[in-house]
């Protein structure tokens, strides 16, 4: 049984098929999706991932904040089961991949169990996860993060959309408010299989990234506030420009990211000029800073040396800078145990490896706070994510799964019969 | 009489109610003024200044774009007049001295001469331009433009504003289009008195600014290309960030300036960010770059410098870095004898005074090409303009009158009686 199980492998073609039916709910002209959280189309895709766990045998559990639970018994069914999941909602212009890989790849990992008929030592389930992009309902992540009590159950229903329908009005009217307590559930360990929504794998030419953990985040709003003049009239010596100023700090977003690489990130995404007129120098410049890296120690340097810097300047410069904090999100190591699990099963498997870092958030990250966790990333098409044009390729959506398959077996533990 | 034409002073106190009577015609509440081009508020203006006019016996002559022509008569009518002027309408949130105060001090001056029974040798003229600002209008200098045939008549009757209503039309509307043919008015030299703008006078506390000549201006869009991306998956190296290669082009357009002084001036005023998201690293970044200078040779060196060191940075990021120029106004300098004339004056009457550029356009850089001309700048409050809350000094208002009305008499000649 032993050499059967080493070779066990998901069924790639089944797979894709089943991420190109689910893609038609809510298919964009561009190739695309537009499935928001909690919307008639979101019930639709809902519906057809719980009708395929239903005909896969799976037992399904929604919880009070729509959190699917597709459950495959164990052979031991006092054991927490080993969990993977991820989300099915989509961006506006989102893509078929993101979210819907990690939920359909579960499927296909029970559904290749099933065809085998392997029994597994501690139960396995499936989890889709309501709202992670957050497009909709603000905040992201919301199933997850109600489950693993980062927010109340509360919260997250009060949210409004920008039409004023709340989260629990709609998870209502689409029919997914289950009687479970969120959290109630016992998770044994959990992974996660994503498109990596970044360049470094293909960049790198591999297929498997080992993620080794979530990036820490900080997010500040920054003014400069110097003088408005006339372009024509006021000599460089008397000028007050606040743009010039933003640009000395701009740069050392970026270099103080330089210094603390490998995983230091650093962003300005967003600049308003004002009063943004051609002829006029600029009196006030307002800009974001998005400072990330793979230690709360690391990132929050970056932001000491950044805000050190903005200081110096204003004091050289005479013109005022303020950076305000509008959002940070804790760096997440995940669990070694699972970490080597999928490191193990690419090896085993024979496909290429290299250790990563997730720079964005994912459902997993509220999972590591729970359970033993772990991502398993995949190549995207130019790294493009949160765009109708996100594509992946066949064969490495299935090595992704493959190695979910064997990671999850190693953690949950075969059946020797 | 010699004696008596040096001592010749004008009456500041009835110019300054002048100018307060003026601003009353479109009053706003913070103490600015919004007189738009040819609205019935530019025309109870405009009656006002021709009351005035016909009150101290000039005749009114309104040529086909509505700019007034105010004539005292000389001793010898065969000589072209010496003309001051400049313009009464202003910014939607202008203030009460910008072109105003050159129109009244040019009839502060002939009330002056009344007052003391002077007669000039040339005619004494004083002109009010249509639309110099531009604001309801396009092209800006619209009045001074036809007369100098910068543009032509036909092209500034079929500019529209907001609503669709033409030059034309509004020009019937208030009754301002005049027989004479623009251009059509000889001129035997030209003085314009206005705020300086600008701080350079106010740093420097001198009262008369002596101009020398208007700044020769390049104005370009530039759109830096690189890759939109997720600011959290994508590292460093991979990244084509379209705003830090701009702000280094943003830093040298200002380089460029201080390079070139002291009359080098470099503005990035306008900035717009794509997609302008504060985790998305920027795929395309659109700013202009105001360019000028006291020559075009040096305003056209400081292009080809800022132009070079663009193309160098696009060939050392492999980002696309494209300039293209949206226009162009030449340096004009302004008649020796004329600045020759501002300084005399200047010194006379004892104020203390400095060579000065002009950063911005005003109709006498049109007048310049028709006849010697030269420009007369006052100090006003921080350099403030195109505001509510512009403002000068009674005592500089008066010394710049004081300076036309003897820079006006040397150019005219004063027919000893």
């Amino acid at each position: 049984m032993t050499n059967n199980i080493e070779n066990l492998r998901v069924n790639g073609q089944r797979l894709w098929n089943s991420l190109m039916e689910l893609a038609q709910i809510g298919a964009t002209p561009k190739g695309g999706v537009c499935r928001l959280a909690l919307t008639d189309l979101d019930k639709q895709g809902r519906d057809l991932v719980c009708r395929w766990a239903t005909e896969a045998g799976l037992t399904v559990t929604i919880d009070k904040i729509g959190n699917g639970f597709l459950r495959r018994p164990g052979k031991n069914n006092t054991l927490p089961p080993v969990m993977t999941g991820s989300h099915i909602d989509t961006q506006p212009t989102g893509g078929k991949f993101d979210g819907n890989y990690g939920v359909l790849a579960g499927i296909e990992v029970v559904r290749t169990l099933n065809d085998h008929g392997i029994e597994t030592e501690a139960p396995i389930e499936v989890a889709f996860w309501t709202n992670e992009e957050g497009s909709r309902f603000v905040p992201v992540m919301m199933g997850s993060g109600v489950f693993a009590k980062a927010f109340t159950l509360e919260h997250a229903y009060a949210a409004t959309d920008v039409n004023g329908k709340s989260v629990k009005e709609e998870l209502q009217h689409i029919g997914y408010i289950g009687a479970e307590e969120p959290g109630a559930h016992p998770i044994g360990s959990y992974f996660e299989t994503h498109i990596e929504q970044g360049p470094v794998l293909e960049d790198n030419d591999v297929t498997i990234g080992v993620v080794t953990g979530v990036l820490g985040i900080r997010w500040f709003d920054c003014t400069v506030t110097g003088m408005e003049a006339h372009a024509g009239p006021t000599p460089m010596a008397l000028r007050k420009d606040a743009l010039q100023t933003a640009t000395l700090i701009m740069q050392e977003v970026v270099a103080a990211a330089l210094r603390h690489g490998p995983n230091g990130r650093g962003t300005v995404g967003m600049v308003q000029v004002f009063p943004n007129s051609r002829n006029v120098i600029p009196g006030r410049v307002k800009f974001t800073i998005d400072l990330r890296n793979s230690s709360d120690a690391l990132v929050d340097q970056m932001v000491a040396e950044v805000k050190a810097f903005a200081q110096k300047l204003a004091h050289t410069t005479g013109l005022s800078v303020e950076i305000v904090p509008t959002s940070s999100y804790a760096a997440q190591g995940f669990d070694t145990g699972c970490i080597n699990a999928v490191a193990h099963a690419a090896k085993a498997l024979g496909y290429s490896q290299m250790p990563t870092v997730s720079g964005a958030g994912h459902d997993a990250v509220y999972m590591a706070r729970l359970a033993p966790s772990g991502m398993i990333f995949i190549p995207c098409k130019d790294g493009i994510s949160h765009n109708e044009i996100e594509d992946a390729k066949p064969e490495h959506i299935t090595a992704g799964c493959n190695v979910l398959l064997h990671a999850m077996l190693q953690r949950a533990g075969v059946h020797q019969t």
